[in-house]
């Protein structure tokens, strides 16, 4: 990440981003001190939505009061229809009201879209929203990919519109010119693949106003040749805990040896500084949560066991996201050709 | 892998396994050179076939004679169809005809599969072969994921068989005597997942002869508490290359850091040789190949890039897999109830 810029002029005007207090296996603690410390540190006006008595001491944060909270074993579509005074809710009515500029929320994330989508609503022409979530890569910026897990079926045409989002997305928060947009398959010949990758690869070059570069595999998710992966929610959300499961693997059985005897230990010494920096481009704490691409509105999504330092990433991005109108270009990329 | 076992009293009358002396990436020195090797060290029979000028001194193994090499690269339906007097496709003839008791062959795995359907046929009751694939467990024997590949779309009836012949193919391999089943999903709760694992799920808790323990993630697979993990070929195969992919970056991130300057490079001298032991284990020339499960006979698919090393250990399992009747099992497991 970037150093902390300086803050910001008095940000007359600027709505505040909608932070869920209660999300989050470490909430409202952790959500909390996160708030503070963007407003703190860079500037970024936060509303924190929840119970006032849970929250505590806001440092002067506004604070929406919301007395419910979904937890994160709630169904998701029944709770957010039955609590409509819970955190999340309410959270998402902010934006739905003008109230706030964006959300953000480590709690349930089924539970997210489904108040994201049912108070936002759907950008215009959007069939199905979907998550995009940052995949890390080194010495360069995160591959995005989407569906990571929204929507377990898909059609084609709901492809071409992540492909179209995705594109959009990775412009608009990591600057990308002219992203890449790769389909996610089990081979790189067109031949390959499931009737839903061959229908959509047909449509995709068929200018959809997206550069789309062809198929690529699982095993270059780490260094893909693209900037934008797409797939179906059940494929993506399948390819995203296989690379964090494994990668959690290769580190606590690296940890585990490094642990094992003293002439190890001593090795750790020397080793760990030098992993460190590795280990941090790889922090799912700091690439800032993933993102409901498709609602009438900026929707992050941060993980359940987030800490003050990636919720305020996750505040960063929504904050920036919000400013820089991204609803508006993904509303503008799906739209079909005159 | 365990120690060399002593070679056998001569194997009287045990038919020998057809190696295509001519795929993989090594062909055929290296794939010559494991034939000779598992015959001398295992006392296991093996027939090369392929073309005698090519193969070279045989060092005594019979050859079965094909003129023509399907490469890597051709396309496994038509040059099956085309290519009768390959190497791939005498090899599944020679299953066939009963002149060998399995077949093994690191070349084009479409083919393979292509060469071992058309020729040996499927089990009756098969609806569809399906790649099984062991996936490293440490300190355990591995899980085997099916279908790592052979069917892009599959039905919940077809995955049920997979069930079968997974559970079938643990208990024959690893000596499970009650295999563990889980399905891939996209969340441990029955309410989460694509409708093909939803109905899935139904008919396996149904009693169709296989020990249901539920669906588990992707980020599971490294540690799985379950024997068998089944799955339809496009999902399989993106995990499985995931998985691989991440492996293969963690480990060259590790080297490259070990290499970066000489206070590393002496820490390495001493984590290499603790590392070595738990990268034998996830070695892939170590466990011995995929294997299609299905048709009529047994057929290991080793990978394109197999060794000598790696070819002695996929004729190792082709041999005990065949000498143990696994086909039989198959057919047995995928029988409905009386």
């Amino acid at each position: 990440m970037a150093a902390p810029r300086p803050a910001p002029e008095a940000s007359t005007g600027e709505l505040p981003v909608a932070l869920d207090a209660m999300g989050g296996d470490h909430a409202p603690g952790e959500v909390v001190a996160g708030a503070k410390r963007a407003t703190r540190e860079y500037g970024i006006p936060v509303v924190l939505v929840g119970a006032p008595e849970a929250i505590g001491d806001t440092g002067g944060l506004e604070v929406i009061p919301a007395s419910e909270v979904i937890a994160m074993d709630d169904d998701p579509a029944s709770s957010v229809r039955r609590k409509k005074d819970s955190s999340l809710v309410r959270a998402a009515e902010a934006v739905r009201d003008g109230r706030a500029s964006a959300m953000v929320s480590a709690g349930n994330t089924g539970a997210t879209m489904a108040s994201a989508l049912l108070r936002m609503g759907r950008l215009k022409g959007v069939v199905r929203p979907a998550i995009a979530t940052p995949i890390p890569q080194l010495g360069s910026h995160p591959v995005v990919l989407l569906d990571a897990g929204a929507n377990a079926e898909c059609t084609a045409a709901m492809l071409v519109q992540f492909a179209q989002m995705g594109a959009a997305y990775s412009s608009a928060r990591y600057g990308v010119e002219k992203p890449r947009v790769a389909l996610l398959s089990i081979g790189e010949e067109r031949s390959k693949g499931s009737a839903l990758v061959k229908d959509t690869s047909a449509l995709l070059e068929n200018g959809v106003g997206v550069d789309f570069v062809g198929n690529l595999e699982g095993r270059d998710l780490l260094h893909a040749e693209a900037d934008v992966v797409v797939t179906d929610g059940f494929t993506g959300n399948v390819a995203l805990k296989t690379l964090e499961g494994s990668l959690r693997f290769f580190m606590d059985t690296l940890l585990a040896v490094f642990a094992g005897d003293d002439e190890a230990k001593q090795a750790a010494e020397v080793m760990l500084p030098r992993l460190a920096p590795l280990a941090a481009e790889f922090d799912p704490d700091s690439v800032g949560g993933a993102m409901l691409l498709g609602v009438n509105g900026v929707c992050v999504i941060s993980h359940g066991s987030s800490n003050e330092h990636a919720i305020v990433s996750a505040l960063r991005v929504a904050r920036d996201l919000a400013v820089g109108g991204l609803a508006a270009r993904l509303g503008e990329a799906v739209r079909p050709a005159a």
